[in-house]
């Protein structure tokens, strides 16, 4: 029941275009590709490492949680997931272990995920996700 | 030549024995163990996740640059480290590639590594490490 592994890491940016030089040609990691995350209203861009994924998350509009992170802190890392077999029964235990829940039910994240945040209150400042993919990789 | 997982993640505490329980008995990672870095003037606590750690980094002084974090940004994720061959190598065509350095050459870090961090101004304002263990795992 515990999780996995480093599911991804995910980092505000202002531009994937300016930073994707970065990770593919400077850093060596394999790109992926992008997708536009409406419900969250962010675009991201995806890097293999070993088991895990680095996600540049660049805002879509001013609703966006990207948006008030970058307005307020600037770039940097936004939150490290992990991924979890049964997010629903992860949810729950970590509801009975006293942990605030963002989302208490899980919502659909970027690639082919469900997703649901941890308060970081709980998490000495960390902004955790737990993950599970919708399809089981083979 | 590219980097191979995530290593680890390093996090800034205020005090490993406040977060360790999260880490330990609500996430349920595994504990692997604590270490001082007296170069660094850090205490360190290990928790393993797949291929990869967290490393909770509590400051030993005020001479430590985890301490000056914590005062200016408060606890949170200082750092990604990723795992390489041949780190001289790297740190050579890093520099070719315009990379600024903050170290030059690899120096000892926790855990039986060699290491140097990539200037958070080549990187987006992420803190990014490049390590290589002294003594391969086989």
């Amino acid at each position: 029941m515990n999780p996995k592994k480093i599911s991804h890491i995910g980092i505000a940016v202002n531009s994937l275009d300016e930073v994707i030089p970065f990770y593919r040609d400077v850093l060596g990691l394999a790109y992926e590709g992008e997708e536009a995350v409406e419900s969250e209203q962010v675009r991201v861009a995806f890097f293999r490492i070993g088991e895990s994924r680095i996600e540049l998350l660049e805002p879509l509009s001013e609703e966006s949680a990207i948006y008030k992170f970058l307005q307020k802190k600037g770039q940097g890392i936004h939150h490290i997931a992990l991924e979890v077999c049964d997010i629903k029964q992860r949810i729950s235990d970590l509801k009975q272990k006293g942990v605030r829940m963002i989302q208490e039910e899980p919502k659909a994240g970027a690639h082919q995920m469900n997703i649901a945040f941890l308060h970081p209150g709980a998490t000495g400042k960390v902004l955790y996700e737990i993950c599970e993919p919708q399809h089981r990789e083979e």
